[in-house]
């Protein structure tokens, strides 16, 4: 069984339990977009535990480019806040294991890596306020476009802790005045994933000088009568992992997320 | 006694009831602003029963420059889902009183001219969200130059019912791109009082040419990195009964509004 081979209806009404047991059998390595739809996906960083403290201050002072949405026990592969039956050794389609900031693995199972020392950290991801903005009829250009979503550096630093630091990664996504103000709304009901914008208009006063040329990501157009959004974006604790160069690390793979039991609409603070 | 007189903080914190008393008695008959501080102020329509029917309908229509706060019964001059003491032929501090469209008198108190079908209408105002945006931290422009908000006709065109129609009039308050997310936010929590913002950016859009020349108000300065927010204002009823010209018609004086019981905490949404 094969996700890509399944009429796009049924693969897209596949849940979360399904979808997972199909990851940890190894049947499905790639991107999770689509996947077990209206769940909530997660990025994963995994950290010896000497750095794990570090990057827990790191995600506490900077929570909107890296809302936790969970954090293991060191040593525990069982992630039973966002799914009883979670095994992060096995249930992230594709993971990226790193040394001295060097990638040098990309296994697609790392029950073999796990070390007693290992901290687990689960971060939220626009997935799931674009499942809201789309429900609430507002159309985003990138997915309209069939293109991943513009990012981009800042010149927004934020707050180190330990060896984790660097500018903020924000996503990009443009709207015409009134959906920009809805798209505000409905984005602050999701703290715990990125939650309201942190920009909007002129990309040159967060540093950024050309739209055209994101740093991440696919350009989308901008059309004269629209607003840029810029949320802040997950690639940021990534972004800060590969700068500080830590001797072990293990991420999931990009667009290969973690499947979670928890619904979009749970995240839902009002 | 009068408010003036008071050291400004005694004035301040004088409140609701007190301040009607002071409106009542006559010796408060001019703009309520700052009077009564935390307490919900309204604007006043008053309409003969027969055209009343019609503006009730206009206001469900066009909710947001039009949040009605309480509609009285046909010939009562109580309003008791707005303070259990009220009377609307003496509790607002001046009044106008209009005539086939033409300003024919500015009373204080309108027991001479009561009738047995007049229906009053009380209205929100942006006072409320105000409150809220001050106590966030954010300053706002025509507050600190101690100017009248300026406010424009659109070219948003309001939903017609009856007599009543017109363009709806925004009132604009510039801010850096954080601080209009985050009024946006705030503003958001209070439908009642014309909720969040009906445009941003670009004034031309909503067929605004100049913001140095608004068509009520005062002009306030827009700094380059600010984002000029739009939202729906109160005038624009007034400006459809203008327009309408009804035969008899009373309203508030500009900015001698109706003091409520309601904590302008307690219209707040979330």
């Amino acid at each position: 069984m094969n996700f890509p081979d399944l009429p796009v209806d049924q693969a897209l009404h596949l849940k979360a339990k399904q979808a997972r047991q199909c990851i940890r059998s190894g049947e499905w390595t790639t991107h999770t977009s689509g996947l077990a739809d209206g769940y909530v996906q997660g990025n994963v960083v995994i950290l010896p535990e000497a750095l794990a403290h570090d990057f827990l201050r790191y995600c506490q002072r900077n929570p909107k480019p890296c809302p936790l949405l969970a954090v293991g026990e060191p040593g525990q592969a069982k992630l039973p806040a966002l799914g009883a039956d979670i095994d992060i050794c096995t249930d992230v389609p594709c993971y990226r294991v790193w040394r001295h900031g060097e990638l040098v693995d990309e296994p697609t199972d790392i029950s073999a890596l796990w070390r007693k020392d290992l901290v687990t950290f689960v971060l939220g991801c626009s997935f799931s306020f674009e499942q809201a903005l789309t429900e609430a009829g507002l159309p985003m250009r990138h997915i309209q476009q069939n293109r991943n979503v513009a990012m981009y550096r800042s010149d927004i630093a934020t707050e180190a802790a330990g060896i984790f630091h660097g500018p903020m990664v924000v996503s990009m996504r443009p709207f015409k005045a009134a959906d920009a103000i809805r798209a505000i709304q409905i984005t602050s009901r999701f703290p715990d994933v990125h939650g309201a914008p942190v920009h909007m208009g002129d990309p040159a006063e967060i540093g950024i000088a050309d739209l055209s040329r994101p740093d991440y990501g696919d350009a989308v157009d901008v059309l004269p009568d629209e607003i840029p959004l810029f949320w802040a974006c997950g690639v940021t604790p990534q972004a800060a992992i590969t700068q500080a160069r830590p001797e072990f690390c293990i991420t999931h793979a990009p667009g290969a997320m973690l499947i979670t039991d928890v619904l979009n609409h749970q995240l839902a603070s009002f």
